[in-house]
């Protein structure tokens, strides 16, 4: 079989380009493409597969925390946008407006939400009036649209997906609670199904979210030494319930303002997988996120090819039974020899070879998309060793990443260490910071590296701040980032 | 315990003003609520998981005959909504124009989506090159905007959400059959899900999509005897193909245009459930589609109050366990009575009431919402006699609805008959029809009424037309409509 072929040919290397491999990937796998709206990318099936499935398991985390659905306009007018004064500062340069509706010219222009607190609020100002109706607990689904300059597919594009989650709490505490609550379900999410090792922490005033108290995120290395922010959980404390007056009757018979939250993922998340696992030969997708955890290939030539097709749809339905979800690749105008290097590029951690000699022994060959290591298997112990295989890939990538994440953090003392380690070795940096804006801004004017989370270590009042060199406050991470 | 409380006495009667109940229910059953944006409703939790079972099952059903979903953008740029003259005609009245972007007046306006196939098919000529491409079945869960001048919540709104299926196919046949298979599905969805009876067929085409060849629709009759449109599927034979450039190398090695179908249901199904089952005491939701399909209303007082409080625990995981979709409403701050009009308003099929005799004898009450009819069952036979109730209480809405549309479907005869059947009785008014624009439009301009759906009957042709009283080409449904 040939190993090279045009497919894995056209893919420029992973170890060479990441940048350039990444939008080779996402073209040849099928992942997304390119639309005459500029910015905006059109999400194909296989890609899109990954989204259904990201989605599921989040919505499923979501309402066993009791949080349920619903959804909001997409248009806000200008007026109720304008009404946060922090929020309305951060999003207005971004937005898209509409200024013209059934051939009229509109009185008020409408803006695409960015985000959807302020519609979102104005009708929580009308629901809540008591403490009986709190916490009220409602995530949305939806399409964003914030007018980016720059475009990367997944990463950064004007009209993106997302989930946006939006409580209301009688308490700071409560709130609090709820925010750290939904950080914790990101964290699981990212390490437990995207195989991500992620740091949660706070942002810095400079990051954080306009019109939050306080902003907590998962951050992410990637292979390039660049931290990507994979999820944001906000504090918004009575900001918004203020700016949209809303307020509720206490325990006791007080009336009082709401304290909220806010939190949300996108569509990035895909972007995050694709850059973290994959290698030369392109994507490498985690089982409990690939939309084909296994592809079954029969090699069906001379007399017995009809037997190996039937034995290889006996598998599929075998293994579809079971809830493994599978494609079975008959396709007849291609050789093995292309499956193979196409199955590699979309990433399917399990690929299932059935050729005459294994129908002859009853046997099957496993091949792990990590490593290409084949494991020859009897069909009858086919489910019990592939779901090991499987759930062995899963935990592999996890732990290549954490592994490179961890070799990839540096502790450092200093400006120059710091700055000097920043342009040298990328990847995390640890360091003391006093707490100060102007020391954060130091460094992103000399190195275009910014505090990605607070870590908040015992120790940390006994570091120095890099910049200044004063007592420090905390103990945080600094990286370039995208 | 109180009949009659508040909850209900504000509700007007449906059998009084359909319209008004219908708003009145949506708002104190908390499924929607009116938003600031004028004409954009926001879908409360209650409504949305509704939507999320419709959704749930249908997505199942496609994917089961072969489509996948993907993501296109939301926006739409002015010149390639232009590409199709048909179809551009047929939407332009109703676009919302974005105009400015990132602080900048944008050099084209772009078209927030009113529907996608401008945008879908300019993609597609990229992605089809040959048979082996073919057939490309695509669906996309999206919101849409058409600038609406009168609105009602899910039965007209200016935005709303739906799926709409892109397809295409090698020849006309094989679009064809596509176009039927889906009308096939949204009739069966339709009658098993949401109970609703309805009566496919195609559009005249006055009531065609803009830029088909032709439109099958499926059509219900509402409790006033106005019919509802409830989903519609296009065959677009080669008109987009043209005009966006899609062709493909067919097996004889010879360039074609493809063949093209789309389709779509919308939120407004919500709104048809609404009215289709309702009575004077709120919604009434079959079991297949309602959030909750039984509601425990623990009656806990005295000093068996703990007791019974376990006990409705215990049933509820039960539920739980066995998939039934359950609510366990113990809130200490309302009473027996006002839980009961509340779940009633709600729709729930199913309530479950537990009290002190209960307890006692080991039994639970099971109480009908159709009729309120109740029945004692042991613990140990609740999960059979419940799951026979919901089957029955499925089946029963469905029988109802359709009797309801039996008795009023009218054969006619002639002009004078035809017209005065629609003002007087109004429902489906069956009778022949030649196939003339200009004999559909002289009933319309008459009493507001216009063909529904053709449903060519065997013996259509041994029938005259109604209106000019030629020989008929069709037997069509006339009515009018939402």
């Amino acid at each position: 079989m040939e190993k090279n072929n045009d497919f894995v040919k056209q893919i420029t290397k992973k170890s060479e380009n990441l940048s350039k491999w990444y939008i080779d990937v996402i073209k040849k796998a099928k992942l997304a493409d390119y639309s005459p709206m500029k910015g905006m990318m059109v999400i194909r099936p296989y890609g899109y597969e990954i989204w259904e499935l990201i989605k599921g398991n989040l919505d499923r985390m979501f309402k066993e925390t009791g949080h349920r659905n619903a959804y909001f306009p997409l248009f806000i007018p200008e007026s109720l946008l304008k009404k946060e004064a922090e929020h309305v500062k951060g999003f207005a340069p971004e937005v898209a407006w509409v200024t013209i509706g059934g051939n009229e010219v509109l009185k008020e222009k409408l803006a695409i939400r960015p985000t959807s607190e302020a519609i979102i609020c104005s009708m929580y100002s009308k629901w809540i009036k008591s403490w009986r109706d709190l916490p009220l607990l409602i995530n949305q689904w939806a399409n964003i649209v914030r007018w980016e300059k720059v475009t990367k597919p997944f990463l950064r594009t004007t009209e993106f997906l997302w989930q946006e989650g939006h409580t209301v709490h009688s308490s700071y505490e409560e709130a609090e609670e709820e925010t750290l609550k939904i950080l914790d379900i990101y964290k699981t999410f990212a390490e437990k199904y995207l195989a991500i090792p992620v740091i949660p922490g706070l942002k810095s005033e400079n990051e954080k979210f306009a019109g939050a108290l306080k902003t907590y995120c998962i951050e992410a290395l990637m292979p390039d030494g660049k931290a990507l922010q994979m999820g944001t959980s906000h504090n918004l404390a009575q900001n918004f319930s203020k700016a949209f007056n809303i307020r509720f009757e206490n325990k006791k018979q007080k009336i009082e303002y709401a304290w909220q939250t806010s939190w949300g993922v996108t569509t990035r998340l895909i972007g995050a997988l694709i850059m973290a696992h994959g290698d030369d030969s392109g994507l490498i997708l985690p089982p409990e996120i690939s939309p084909f955890q296994t592809v079954i290939i029969p090699i069906a030539k001379g007399n017995r090819k009809q037997d190996i097709l039937s034995e290889a749809k006996k598998i599929y339905d075998k293994l579809k039974k079971n809830k493994i979800r599978s494609f079975l690749d008959d396709r007849d105008s291609y050789t093995p020899g292309w499956k193979f290097s196409e199955w590699e590029l979309k990433g399917v951690p399990v690929r299932i070879e059935i050729g005459p000699k294994d129908v002859e022994k009853k046997q099957l060959v496993l091949v792990n998309r990590i490593n290409r290591k084949k494991i020859f298997v009897k069909q009858d112990n086919l489910l019990i060793t592939l779901k090991k295989l499987l759930k062995e890939i899963q935990i592999d990538l996890f732990k290549r990443a954490k592994d490179f994440r961890e070799n990839n953090t540096n502790s450092v003392e200093g400006f120059d260490e710091l700055t000097e380690t920043i342009e040298t070795k990328r990847g995390f940096i640890k360091t003391g910071w006093c707490g100060s804006n102007k020391c954060e801004i130091q460094v992103k004017e000399k190195v275009s590296a910014t505090i990605r989370v607070i870590i908040n270590e015992k120790n940390s009042n006994s570091k120095k701040c890099a910049v200044c060199g004063k007592k420090a406050k905390h103990t945080v991470l600094f990286a370039k980032s995208y």
